[in-house]
């Protein structure tokens, strides 16, 4: 049993979090901290937790989380990194939902978040909390940087190619679409119910926060370096990923669905499906689940892969790598499946 | 042919009315303002409209309206008063789809919308313009208030019965249902598509604006005070108001149906249902058409009424007025059909 | 430990049912029959469930079902009339969720089903599965009646006026909204994506079927002859039922929250809210719970509640029922809360 | 002025058809026709043409047809083959919504949509209705095929770099979201609100009839054989196209731009949008226009191109080829704008 925190709770991967530790065995929820709304019931502002917690929003700083064995970060990109250093310095662990720790280069994650970054010492003692790169490590880690939603989906859609070292031609093109969840819980016009609903587009092409990450994590796993055209589109509905990921490789697709099905076997939390499959994002709708299919045409490779973004591609991910972080089952909290419909 | 502006151009409302002034066919739209937007083009904001116009908004002032014959307020509650004095006084009508000019007692209003009237003296002479009601007086006004969404759905669903003078035992129950463009384009926690999509919810129950409203169209019908029981709700889609009203009267189902065929025979925008329909809120979508149904067992007088809370609720209603004002066709530029699906 | 059956598991009643069942900790889930899917695997019409069973789809006899020691029907209604008699025979409890055993009266149930009833002998023993009022009777039956969606969301949100004996002025109406999964998983144009979204509507007025069953359940509780208009109505959305429910009362607001409150403070599923509260439907998505708010102006009483039509008002009141019938404590396996988004 | 009938005036292409015929200035619609519902009012399927047609479904047969000067099938797949001939030789003019005429080669035309093909040698005659590419030659057509809804979206986002004959190294990709009136409105469990609504999926790849029409239509264009990755995907929304396309080339951005702009600066129904756009699918809902945007990063181009899948898709390009063949004014009848929202 280990005494959690969650900082920045109030938005949508807060509340999934929140949720998701309430049905942990070993977890025991003792802070959850909002600046905007400490003070207030959690249950108020998530109701579908009335019953579930009496926990009120604490404020956001170090005195709220000292008796947290372990603190998520569910706050906007620039906060967690302010607070990171002294936490660790109190011996507190740490799993940072938002992009503080993702990307290695300092250099490299001002040019894409426009800031400096206040503790780039941290950097490369943190793990890209992917637990099917990097499980050992995320093991024996203070500090674990859980990926991004696009990038989870993509990376796993690819990684057996890339890990293999097969040879690729042309870019890797990861033409990838989420619901809005994925863009928060904040009040703005681009979001709202009448903008979004009944219509379909493509945004931040060419300059999506999510492009680098991928690009490091796929180049840290093969040594190589890869190119990697990607566009993010929204899609109206509020929870799932689909990546839709066009490779030409040299080996056929018997070779290529074999390669699929032994790289993930082991997977607790990556069905690769049957010949034919069309996953569809409901399958893994609240679940941790990827759902991976692939198709092939001559040297055309096809891979489809699905994830829930506020589960798989965040909340979900995170608790995986804090069950890895405390010696406890990896699933421990996470076997729920899908609703349907 | 005539000048026309809208005041107030950036919301949901504005927008279509923008869009129905463009294929009016005597009208010339010649001024959008905007606050928050001037200096940008409209198609900007509302990208249908690309190709459609060219018009770039303008500030919100008498300066931008002097040359029209007419102008909309789209606006806040509130703005219109203060600025509707010195249009009339240029000779300019007004046709203001907010709710300063709805109420004829200040006090009321003042209790219902938290500030005093800027211009309490106006509203005697403000008509109500509900066509079907007051289309005489709509027809010679300088000044008209355009009724609210739900009022226009419920005032129509009784107006056969409530005109007629006839006894109704106990109150008019009016469950409404709404779509969401019904609550503005505004950046709003509440109105996300995260927040509004697979849920429904009353909301504001005894404490809805529109409360007074509609007892006050429907004491000034029959000249006796009314029982109104209205409890409004928010339904996950963009378009659509249905109003399911509850009355008990001592006439056959027959007599009613007779009641509501006479009654709306001559009236272009009112359509009473076959006997057992149930219409349903796309079968007016983007029309101007208020689609009505009885039901009837002993007492028990059951009145589904149906409108698209942007047009007949919103803009084509007032579109509707103006005509009336300039001596137009009533129907001149409200012929569309709704789209299906 | 104990073995189930569920008999017709390939609509969304089913789906939900074999769900919760497999998360249930005193459950073997042992047989699920289908009569067009025999012989598939129940997770290629379940995708959601890949990885959780490897059950496939039995034909529907009672060969399948003769190991179990309880078996659901969550088949169209008509279906269990003929397979109960043989179940119960063979010691096999049984819970119905369709209609087949919720009325007492089997020339009324012939008039509403259109068919005469195979086993009316049964009816007497047959107990409705409402756990908040019936909770003594369902721990001890052989076969269980689970009440029909709207019945759960009227009946609790009417349960302690009608129980406490209160005098009600004119009829009880119940304005009532339902997501379209209620409608089951049947190949019909009405139900199509097409024509749903985007639209509400009522529909079968003075005409459906839960009517008689709510009747017959208010009556039976208070003893008295009720009047109730019942208005069902469909909403863009997948699960959820919310009723509005209009009372005249003589008690003031305070005695009816007092009433509220005490009746419901014992109740695991029951969340009675507080003063002013408007709850959503997605609060209870995929939960058991339903939730209930009340609003007064004087003798006015709207009573506002909300269940998931898939959960509270079907599966997971059957398991309930089944709970109590098995001896379990009444909330196993009915922990889950809601998602959010 | 025109007589014009309707063939299979049921489904959704169908009905937007008759609603936009309905609208056009020089059209009279004289039959509209359908196996399953003849003899019923066209305005009780669809309900939002209550007031606005009397016309009642005739049986489908050349008898109904024959005061007609041109007929279009809105029919399923191998309907229209049965019965052109015969309209044809009595001089009626015949526009093809379904796919019996698209593809030149019979042999191919039976691969894809398995049965012979029954009139071959209208194949040759028949031209494929795009305006943008065959405007002359539609002018002067007796029979012309209207394209597919994906072919209109990739071919008219792909054409100034085909017809240009640009140098493209790899395959053309195509990735691309339909809403789901494409898929018609037919009684299909994977059409149910309660399967589509809330996900995302691809479906078909490799295996979409859209794919052997693109490759034609652009082989015909350049003169040469292209290489052609088409995934369609089906978005939880009604209407909608949105193709996101992949090319490498050598030209620079400013190149590319400047080829669009001047293929694109006469054509009314495509709308070429500045640098750095995202279309929305629903900027074109309910317009019969195309918008479409590039972007390029080195030797990458990506093209974004939206329609309504049922106007620029469907009716209102057939009507666009009806006013060419009839020598109306090319835009006659489609100047409406898109709802926002």
């Amino acid at each position: 049993m280990i005494s959690v925190g969650v900082v920045g709770g109030s938005g949508y991967t807060g509340g999934e979090l929140i949720r998701l530790l309430l049905g942990h065995p070993m977890v025991e929820l003792t802070a959850v901290t909002s600046r905007t709304l400490a003070g207030s019931p959690v249950c108020e502002t998530f109701q579908n937790l009335r019953g579930a917690t009496d926990l009120v929003f604490a404020p956001v700083d170090v005195e709220s989380l000292r008796q947290c064995d372990l603190v998520f970060f569910a706050t906007p990109n620039g906060v967690a990194m302010e607070l990171v250093p002294e936490l660790l310095a109190a011996g507190i662990k740490v799993v940072d939902l938002a992009a503080d720790f993702r990307l290695k280069d300092p250099a490299v994650w001002q040019q894409w978040y426009g800031i400096p970054h206040a503790c780039p010492e941290l950097l490369d003692e943190a793990i890209y909390g992917l637990p099917e790169v990097n499980r050992a490590a995320i093991s024996s880690a203070r500090l674990v940087a859980a990926p991004g939603c696009y990038p989870t989906a993509v990376t796993l859609g690819l990684l057996p190619v890339i890990e293999a070292g097969l040879a690729v031609h042309g870019p890797l093109i990861a033409d990838s679409k989420s619901g809005v969840s994925g863009a928060g819980r904040n009040a703005s016009v681009d979001l709202l119910f009448g903008e979004v609903t009944e219509s379909f587009h493509a945004y931040k092409v060419f300059a999506h926060r999510h492009h680098p990450e991928i690009l490091q994590t796929l180049g840290t796993i093969s040594g190589r370096t890869h190119e990697l055209v990607f566009v993010p589109h929204l899609v109206p509905m509020l929870r799932g990923i689909h990546a839709t990921l066009y490779l030409q490789v040299d080996e056929t697709e018997q070779a290529i669905r074999q390669l699929y099905e032994q790289r993930y076997q082991e997977e607790a939390f990556v069905d690769f499906l049957p010949t034919g499959a069309h996953p569809r994002t409901r399958n893994v709708r609240g679940s941790n689940l990827n759902q991976i299919a692939v198709h092939q045409q001559g040297n055309q490779l096809i891979v489809l892969s699905v994830i829930d973004n506020l589960v798989k591609g965040a909340a979900g991910q995170a608790m995986q790598c804090m069950n890895l972080m405390s010696g406890f089952d990896e699933s421990a909290g996470l076997a729920a499946v899908a609703q349907l419909p």
